[in-house]
C-alpha cells in the first residue's frame, strides 16, 4: 500500500475566511455552528467561495459471520435484502438522496450473496462476509489491505469525477457488534471504554438479546484481546465494509473532500482512519449523534460536536443525507448573502446607552 | 374579533399511522424523531399519506420604542434595512428559502419607514413602531386587536391558496427585549422565570449592555406590571410584528396548517397564541433551540423538543427555513419508503440464540 499523504489545511486563508463570514447582514456569530461550518469547507478547499460539487452518499455493504452466532435482533439475509431494496430505490436512503439531489453508490465490500452486474452497484467483494470472531480472526491481513485499497479508490475515483463531497454509510446485518469491539479496542487507548458501555440494542434487541450480545463479545476478546492498533484490530473484529470505508475516509482526505460522517459505525471506521493519520479529521463532519450508546464515547474520543441529535440508529449514510442541507445552507451563505456595505445595512452595533 | 375555533386533531388515525410508519424496512423506531414527525403531521392532515403543499416562511418585521432607550446592539434604522435587504434577495433567509423551494413574504407589521408598494412585502402597517413601554403601553388594545387579526388572515389567505406549511420568522430591532419581557409575564404564571434569566444579548450585546438592557426591563416591569394575560401583555410591552405573528400562528391552526415555529422571539408570540388557545400546540413543530437562554425557559414550558440545536440567533425565521428538510424527509419517508412487504425483506427480529 501507498503510503496515505494527509495533512490538514493550511490555516493561512482562516483570518481572510472569518473577515468574510463577519460582513455578512447578521449580527456576529448570529448563524452559530454554520458559520464554524462554512470555515472548515473554505479552508478545506483553500478559497473564500467554497462550493459542493456533486456530493455523493456511498453505502457499504458487508456481511458478518457472528451474525450467524446472534449478535443482531435480525437474520443475515436481510443484508443483502435491503441492498436489494437500496437497488430497488425503496430504502430510507434512497427517498432522502432522491429529495436531496445527492448521487447514491452501493458498494458490495462483502454481502453473502451473489448480485450480478447491476446499475448503481459497485461490485468490490473482498469475501462472503467475514468469518465469526467469537471462533477466529474476521479476515485476514490481505483481506484488510485489500479492503482498505478498494474504499480508497473509490474516494480517489469520485474525485476523478469532480466530487468533493462524500457521505459514508453501511448496511450489514451484526456491524453494530463489529463496531463495539473496534471502538472498545480503539478508544480503550486513551479512555476506559468498558465493553458494556459501547455494545447497544443496534436494530433493536431486547434485554436478553442485548445480555446474549455482550456475553458473545466478551468472549470475542478473550480469544481476539484487547488490541490498540488500528490495523489489528480490522483483522480481529471486521467487518469487510467497515475496512473499505476506512479506506474511503482515507482516500477521500487524501483528495481534500469533505467527509460527512453518519452515524456508530461510520464512526468505528473512522476511529481507525484516525489512528492511521490523525489528520483526517480535519475533513469531516459530524452529521448527527446516534442512538446507539456506543456512538457518544467515540464523538467525545474525537471531540466532535454533531451537527444534529435526532434518535436516528437506521445507518444507510441516512444521518449524513439528512445533515447536507446544513452543510450546502453553510456554503450558501457564505456565498450568497449580502454584506453589510452591499446591502447599505448599519453595522453600528453598540453598547447602549 | 371573531372566536378562535381551535381543536386538537382527532387521534382515531393514529394507531393506523403508526402501523404505516412501524412496516417501512427500518427497525422500529430506527427514524427517531422524523417518525414521531410523520406521525403529527399525518395526524394533523387526517391521512396515512400527508404532503406539504406550497411551504411558506413569512416574516413579520416591526419597530419597538424601546430601541431608542437602548435596549438592542444596534439602531433603529437597522429594521427597515434589513426590511430592503430581504426584498433584494441579500439576507441569510433569502439564501436559504432560495435553496430550499421555500416562498418568502414579508410582513411590514409597523415598521418605522415608508416601503411604497413592493413585491414581496405586504402592508400590515398597525403603527410606525410601538410606543416605548418603560414610559407607556406599548400599544392599544384597537391596535392589538386589528394586529392579532391581521396575522390571522395572513394565514388564511395562504390557506386559501392551498399553503399547508407555515414558518414564521421576525425582524425587529429591540424585539429580544419585548419578548423576555412577555416570557417572563406568561410562563411566570407556572414557573418563576426571574426577568434575568429571560433576558439575554440578543443581537450581541456586552456584558455593560446586558446589565443595562436587563435595568431597563425591570424599570418597563414597574411600569407595567407582571400580567399573566396574554392579550394585556401585548399592550404593556408589545411588538406589533409579535401580535401579528401570535394571529397567525392562530389562524394557521384554525386552518390545520403545520407551523414551523423559529426561535425566540416567534416563541414569545407562541406563548401568546397557547394562552389563548392551548390546541395551537398540536400545530407547531419547533425547529432549533436559540442561543438566546430565555428560548429554553419557552421551550420547557411548552415541553417542547425542538428538532435541532444549532446556536442561531438570526432570527428572520432562519432555523425554521433549516429545519424544514427534516420535516419534508418525514413526509417522505411516510410517503416513498418500500415496506417490509413490498420489498421482499425478512421482518423476523427476534432474540437472538
Amino acid at each position: 500500500m501507498k503510503p496515505y499523504a494527509i495533512a490538514s489545511p493550511d490555516p493561512l486563508l482562516s483570518a481572510a475566511i472569518r473577515h468574510k463570514i463577519d460582513r455578512k447582514t447578521k449580527p456576529r456569530g448570529a448563524l452559530g455552528r454554520l458559520e464554524g461550518l462554512a470555515h472548515q469547507i473554505a479552508l478545506i478547499q483553500q478559497t473564500l467561495d467554497p462550493e459542493l460539487r456533486q456530493p455523493h452518499i456511498v453505502v457499504f455493504a458487508g456481511d458478518h459471520g457472528a451474525a450467524r452466532a446472534g449478535v443482531s435482533a435480525y437474520p443475515q439475509d436481510v443484508t443483502w435484502q435491503m441492498v436489494e431494496n437500496f437497488l430497488a430505490g425503496g430504502a430510507a436512503i434512497n427517498v432522502f438522496t432522491r429529495r436531496l439531489g445527492l448521487d447514491l453508490t452501493v458498494v458490495d465490500a462483502g454481502v453473502n450473496h451473489d448480485f450480478g452486474k447491476r446499475p448503481g452497484l459497485i461490485d468490490a467483494k473482498i469475501a462472503p462476509g467475514t468469518a465469526n470472531y467469537i471462533e477466529d480472526t474476521a479476515m485476514s491481513a490481505a483481506q484488510r489491505d485489500a479492503a482498505l485499497e478498494r474504499g480508497r479508490g473509490i474516494a480517489h475515483a469520485l474525485a476523478d469525477n469532480g466530487c468533493n463531497c462524500i457521505g459514508l454509510g453501511e448496511m450489514g446485518i451484526g456491524n453494530t457488534a463489529s463496531a463495539s469491539l473496534l471502538t472498545h479496542c480503539l478508544v480503550g487507548a486513551e479512555h476506559d471504554a468498558e465493553l458494556y458501555t459501547v455494545t447497544g440494542r443496534g436494530t433493536g434487541l431486547d434485554d436478553p438479546g442485548l445480555y446474549r450480545k455482550r456475553s458473545l463479545l466478551a468472549q470475542a476478546l478473550q480469544r481476539g484481546g484487547r488490541t490498540h492498533d488500528p490495523l489489528e484490530v480490522l483483522v480481529q473484529y471486521g467487518g469487510l465494509e467497515i475496512a473499505m470505508m476506512a479506506g474511503a475516509i482515507l482516500g477521500a482526505a487524501e483528495r481534500r473532500m469533505l467527509v460527512l460522517v453518519d452515524g456508530f459505525i461510520v464512526t468505528s471506521a473512522l476511529l481507525v482512519a484516525h489512528g492511521l493519520a490523525p489528520a483526517v479529521l480535519s475533513y469531516c463532519v459530524f452529521a448527527h449523534r446516534s442512538q446507539e450508546p456506543g456512538h457518544r464515547v467515540q464523538l467525545d474520543f474525537l471531540q466532535a460536536e454533531p451537527l444534529m441529535e435526532l434518535d436516528l440508529r437506521l445507518g444507510e449514510g441516512t444521518g449524513a443525507a439528512l445533515a447536507f442541507p446544513l452543510v450546502q445552507a453553510a456554503v450558501d451563505f457564505m456565498n450568497e448573502m449580502a454584506s453589510f456595505e452591499s446591502a447599505g445595512v448599519s453595522d453600528q452595533a453598540r453598547s447602549p446607552g
